[in-house]
Parts: C-alpha cells; structure tokens; sequence
C-alpha cells in the first residue's frame, strides 16, 4: 500500500476543495448575506485548503501504484470532501446537525440529491450555492478533475479514472488520460452553461437558472424551491430539464465522437438505442396507466415524460407529486431507477450497459440451455462480448443485489411499509434523491435515525463509486501489509 | 422434434394419473360422500385414463431425444395434470370456476399451497384428500415417479430428470436412472409415513395427519383447516411439522449416502451446512425483532422456528399471522423465500446451491478487483467451481429476476401496494403459498382476475420446473422445423 501517495493525493483534492469554496465565498458577498455566512465559508476554505497543503507536502519514495491504491483514494477522498464541506452549513447553522451536513454533502457529491430539508427555501444564497455546485463538481467526478488540472498523477491515473467513472469499461479517448480527462470536462461546462442559458432564456431568474443547471448536468436534483420544479410550471423549463437530463446520462465519450466527425459511428452506439428505446416505451406505459386512472391525456403524457426522464437520468426534479400514482406506474419508476443512465455519464443506476450484458448473457443461457452442445456468442456494440467482461458485469450484478438487500433490511426497521424501504435504498444507492411512499417527492430524510443517515450516507458514496472502492476502503486487508 | 415420443409419454403420465385418482375415490367411499364426489372421480378417472391410453398407442419411429423434447415433455404434462386434476372441482361444484380450480390444482402439483378457497373445510373428505395428495405426487416429480415404474424409457430419461428434479447440477446416484427415481421414491415414501404416524401419535386425527405429511414431504402448504396449523394449538405437532418441513428440504442423496454407510460424507456437504446456517440465523433475527416488538419471548422463538422452517422449505403452513409481524420480520421471511431448500429436495425457491454460487461468484469478484493480476479459484463442496457452472448459474439468476420483475409488474394492476404484489409473485414463483398483505396467511387467492389467476398458475408450475421447460414450451422454435 502506497499510502504516502494516498495522503499527497489527498491533500491535494483538499487544496482544490478549499479553492472551489471561494465561489459560494463569492456569492455570499454579491448578496451582501450575514457576516456569519461569509465567515463559515472563509473559515472552513482556509482549514480545508491548509489541511490539504501540509498532506500534499508528503515526499513521494516510490511510484508503484496498483488498483487497490487508486480505489483507496477515491474513496477516501469522496468521503473527505463530504465531510468538509460540511461544515459551513453547521457553522452557519442553516443545518444544525452535522451528520444531517455531512448527509446533505455527500447527497450533493453523488449527485443524489436526497436532502434532509424539509424548507429548502430557508437556506441562504451561498449555501444554496454551494449545495448545488456539489452536483457540478462530483457529477463529473473530483479526482477526474483533480487529473484534469494536475499533470503530476500521470501513472496513477488509469487506476484513478477507473474507480471513479462509471460503467463496465473504461476507455481513453486520446493518448494520454489528462488530456481525456481535460475534454471530458470541457464538453461537460460548456453543456452545462448551454442548459443555464436556456433556462435563463425561458424565464427562469438568473440564481434559479445557475443552480438547475449545475442539477441538471451532474443529474443531482437539489433545486432551489420546495417543490422542486413544479412552481415554476412553464412547459418549456421542463421540455429544457428533461432534454438536458437525458443527455447528461449519455456517455460522454459519444458527444466527442459526435464533434469529431465521426456523428454516424456515435449514432451507432447500440447503448444509445437501447436507453432511448427505454425511455420511450417507460413513458408510453406510464402515461397509458395513468390515463386509464383518470388523469388527463397531456397532463400524462407531459408529467410521464418528465419523470421518467428525471428518474432515469437519476436526477430526481419533480413536477408531479408521482407517490400518488397508481402502484403499477410507481413500480415502473423503480425499475428504471435501478436501469439509470449510460456509462461514462454522469448519471448513476446499474447503467444501460450492464443491463444490455445481463439480459444478453439472461437470453444466452436460454439458447444455451435447449441446445446444450451449440456455442453461443454474446455480440455488444458489434463486437463478441469477452466471456469475463459478462462474468465480471453478472457478478457485480449479484454484489449490488447482495448490499442493496443487507441496506433494505436495516433501514426497514425504520419505515412503515415495503415501497418506503425499498425506494429509500433504490433512491440513495442509484444516486436518484426522492423515492417513494416516507421519502416520496414531497417528503425528505430528515425522519431518520443518524446511524441511518451515516448508513445512507455512505451507500450513496458506494453506489456512485459503483460498490468496489467503498468495500475495498472498509476491508481489513486493505490496511495491512499483506497486500 | 420427437412429437410422437411427446405424446407416448404424456400418454402414459395420464394414465398413471387416472389410475391416482381411484385414491380419492377410495376416500369418498370411506366417508360415504353422495354419488355426485363419486361420480365427478370415477369419471375424470376414466376420461383422463381414456385419453392416455388413446396417445400411448403412439408408435415410435425413431428414439433420438434431445433436451428439448425433456424440457417439453414436463412442462407438457404439468400442464396437463392440472388440467384433467382440475375437474372433479368443478363436476362436484365445489370449486365452480374451471380456472380457479386449475390454480388450485396447479398450486397442488407444484407443492405451492396457494388457494382460491376461503373455506376450506366446506370441501368434503375426498376433495381434500385429493387436494393435499397432488402436494405428494408433484413433490418428487410426475415424471420422475413414471420414470420409477415405467423401464422402458431409459434412454430419454437423464433428460427428463435434468428437467424435472431441482437444483444447477444433476447427478445419479447408481448406474441406471430408473433405479435412482426408484430408490429417491422409496425414501420419499418412508418419510412421508413416518411424519404421518408421529402426526398421529402426538394426536392429530388420522385424516388430517395423512393430509399434512402430504403436506410436509411434498413441501407444499395445502392444510385441513382454514387457520392451517393453528388450530391444533399443540407443540409437539408443530416440531414434528417444522423438523419434517427441513428434512423434505434436504437433499436426497444425502439420505442415500447415509443410509449406505457415508454417513460422514452426507454430513461434510457445504450446502447443508449453509441451509442450517441460514435457518438458525433467520429464527434468531426474526424471534430478536419481534421480542423488541413486544411479543412474549418464547411465543416469538416457537413462531419464529415454525414459520422460519415453513418458508425456507416453501411449504406454506402457518401458526402465526405473519402479515402482522413487524415489516423487518416480513421482509426476513421475503427474502428466505428466495433461498429455498437444499437442491433435489422437494422444496422451491432459488435452491440454498444456487445461493451460495452466487454469493461465493461475487465474492471471487470483489477479491478479483482489488488484484486483477492474481487468479481466484472458486471451491464447492471441495471442488474447484467450474467456470462454466458459476456463469449458468449467474445467468439463471438474471433470467429469474427478469421473469419476477416482469410478473410484479403485472400483479402490481390488481394489487393495493408493494408487499402484496412483491410477495404475491416471490411466493407462488417459488412455490411457498401464502405471501404477505392482500395474500398473507390468512387471506386467500380468490380475489384475482381469471387472466392473472391464470398467468399465477404458470409462474407456479415456472418456478416448480426451474423455468427453462416452460420458456421452450412457450418458444416458436420450439414447434417449427428449425430444432
């Protein structure tokens, strides 16, 4: 274990931590908020920002980096930066409680977006701000970023970038990861500023717009009033957001294929056709449910098509109150909470792609199974599926079941009924926010224990990190010297 | 496709079936039940012995036989026992409905113990007998006892049996398999009459207790009384019935081996280890949550080892409302229901061997991630894992998961919430009988439409014959040319 590494790396996502705390610093001034506000931001920057200078000093004495050290960091860095990040909102006390800070950081890292507010609108600019810039800075991922801007890391990157993108693979779009990282990023801000002014230009106010963007482009779903998008209720803010959504869960690596002429080969992407077909035959069957229980033909069609958008994006922007819909269109919900975006976005979920190899290798075993001695071939995106990259994606698959039963058993001794608990877990661990029934669109977490809160904390870390850096990190071999 | 193999042997299962249903015609002699009971037996008896007789007359071209034809045969003739079982309901009016005397012979064959009767004891002597008497033949298997009486299928019967018996592996026990199916009946037999005569001593009336050691060594639920096991309100009844159910869930080659002085080697197996692990864990989990509930202690220990060896060995009978059990509680018992027994028992679910595949798949997995250099061996029962074996049995899981996904989502049109439509298809796919809310141990089945009543009695005979037979059943291919 290569833990002088560790603590440099480290000490560097702190610096840079403590440098982005100088934007809501910023925004507390133009509002000319309370000294208070502008003291827990200032105060928690500098310490933040200190820490990390006096870790980044660590003398690197070796540069062997393997793949335990690479997921070691990020997760430790994920839980680092929710933890500092916290404390401006217990300073400010606009959240009192830290664990209810430190849930409501890691929520916003992870681009969940489940919050333990029950009034949103109570917060000031600043921590509103800064609440939703969480999206921005985790959606992409913080050590992508870290990569982007610091070119030292070079050798430790490939492990770094795998542990946090997401999805069964992991490509390099150019020669060298820095440069994959720093376009990555680039494609990322400017769609981001492209949804702002969008937004802006369809009558959203100026903050409002800023901080939808930051939600709609890491598909977080913090927003800035308490019902979420329902108020504004203008039909092009919401064609805007579902659009935006949808293609913030589409595989970054697409939209640099698309701007380098090669469009027809990201057109081809069988990912894409899979996650647009779910998306249009998620809504039709919502939409039929919903007429045939009486609601109106566009009301269903307009809050089906936003929904299924939001949820599958895992964003988690409402404009229907959907814990009042019929079981059979909640249940809908669920299942594509745990589909989810594309890999390689910034949405969270099983991703398409792992879906696509499960019902492949499902639909394998069948033919398999009537002619025994026939060898089957799993093709994806045109090429032979690798028979380990199947095994690798089937078991992860029985990992994500495995942990996601453990967590639903425990926080049932908290909930009243089935769908509360499970969409309690559906929503954290897929990274979506609201779920349904006590944690339903118009509810929050607030209710729960704090052990449970932790609990959740860190099951949302676990699903954005896609499960293996998290239990890597909790693994007593991890810290001794045998490995 | 060897159609006229197909109907030579459905031929012979009818028959055979027929000849069975002298029993409940015995039966309703001994009560002196009106001539309609005798009437609706003798003729089913002789309809069904009729038509079997007709397509065994069959002459056999050629005696090639695949897995396909196995596959066909089984779900074939499960269907067609239901059927032809399903009328002296119906002739005798005790169960009107057609299709709803087809689910509850469905339910009986494949050891569920689902019903649509809320009254149970209105049924007279000889339809009760019948009832319960499907748990004892579909137990085992139809065509695995065909096998045991009928020498002239040898060479086709590895298929069937593959087909037929439970668990992801399939091994003989002596050379040929008739004398394997001879020798797993002649167990099956003595056990059966050993719960029903310490039934019987510990005071159980003689008619009840046959009916609940069908009950028992058939894993499958159907009861005497409409509060199933409760009102006996006898200790000594309930141990017997819970340590029957875990035995019936047991593997039984291990009962050959111990019976052939490899009584140590019987002990040694991994599986039966983790199947006493899982239960022992269950009563514990599920007794501590409902101390901390409020419930008497030893009340809470006795339910929970009752209702723990119920479920896991998909039985279904009942002393507790376990509907009423705090949500953690009902969840424990959702989530053994999946489990299931051992392999080659005659219990349902996902088989205890299958579980543990998975579980130890995963765990190769997450050591693989941290050392993706390093080769894990997988070991089972002593033996490196095969490779092939782990992926069927991930791949089975998914298609397991998609078919119970796909079947929630349809239940979830008639169902009022999550638990009933969740446990509605967890417990008729695998074959346990009462579920949870609208289907719980008090309720019945009656209040579904005719179409799901239907789509439920194929999930059942589904979960029963592991899924593939009935897939190829269903498949084009299956019928055209192309095989």
């Amino acid at each position: 274990m290569n833990k002088r590494f560790i603590t440099y790396t480290l000490g560097n996502i702190l610096m840079i931590l403590g440098g982005l705390m100088s934007l809501p610093l910023i925004v507390s001034l133009i509002y000319q908020e309370s000294w208070v506000n502008i003291a827990s931001f200032l105060g928690t920057a500098i310490v933040t920002g200190g820490i990390g200078f006096v870790l980044s000093r660590t003398k690197l004495h070796k540069r062997t980096f393997y793949a335990v050290e690479g997921f070691t960091i990020v997760s430790l860095s994920w839980i680092a930066i929710s933890f500092f990040s916290a404390f401006p909102f217990v300073i400010s006390q606009q959240i009192p409680s830290f664990i209810d800070a430190f849930f409501e950081m890691a929520s916003g890292f992870t681009t969940t977006g489940a919050s333990i507010l029950s009034d949103v609108e109570a917060l000031s600019h600043s921590m509103l701000f800064w609440r939703s810039f969480t999206h921005f800075i985790g959606g992409m991922g913080v050590l992508v970023f870290a990569l982007a801007i610091l070119p030292k890391a070079e050798s430790a990157s490939v492990h770094i970038m795998r542990a946090e993108m997401t999805g069964p693979t992991f490509g390099k779009l150019v020669s060298t990861l820095s440069s994959t990282a720093r376009i990555l990023y680039v494609i990322y801000f400017v769609f981001m500023m492209i949804t702002f002014a969008l937004l802006w230009l369809a009558g959203v106010p100026v903050f409002d717009a800023m901080l939808l963007a930051f939600g709609t482009a890491g598909t977080g779903g913090f927003g800035v009033l308490n019902g979420s998008i329902a108020p504004y209720d203008n039909f092009i803010v919401e064609m805007i957001l579902s659009l935006g959504m949808i293609i913030f869960s589409i595989n970054f690596n697409l939209f640099y294929l698309a701007f380098t002429q090669q469009t027809s080969k990201a057109f081809k992407s069988e990912e894409l056709k899979w996650f647009l077909t779910i998306i249009v035959v998620s809504v039709l069957l919502i939409a039929l449910n919903l007429i045939s229980n009486a609601y109106g033909v566009v009301a269903s069609f307009r809050d089906s098509f936003f929904t299924v958008a939001s949820i599958i994006s895992t964003t988690g922007y409402s404009t229907a109150l959907f814990d009042n819909w019929p079981l059979f269109s909640q249940l809908m919900l669920i299942l594509i909470m745990f589909v989810g975006g594309m890999a390689g976005s910034t949405a969270g979920g099983l991703k398409v792609s792992r879906v696509m190899i499960l019902l492949k290798a499902a639909w394998a075993e069948i033919k398999q199974t009537i002619r025994p001695n026939r060898v089957v071939v799993l093709e994806y995106e045109g090429y032979r599926l690798d028979a380990k990259l199947s095994n690798t994606v089937l078991s992860y698959f029985v990992v994500y079941v495995l942990i996601f039963v453990v967590t639903v058993m425990i926080v049932s001794l908290e909930t009243p009924n089935l769908i509360s608990a499970f969409s309690t877990v559906a929503a954290t661990f897929n990274n979506i926010g609201p779920g349904l029934g006590i944690v339903g669109p118009s509810q929050n977490f607030a209710h729960f224990s704090p052990m449970l809160k932790l609990l959740l904390s860190f099951i949302m870390i676990m699903g954005r990190l896609e499960i293996f850096p998290m239990l890597i990190l909790f693994a007593p071999n991890t810290w001794l010297k045998r490995f």
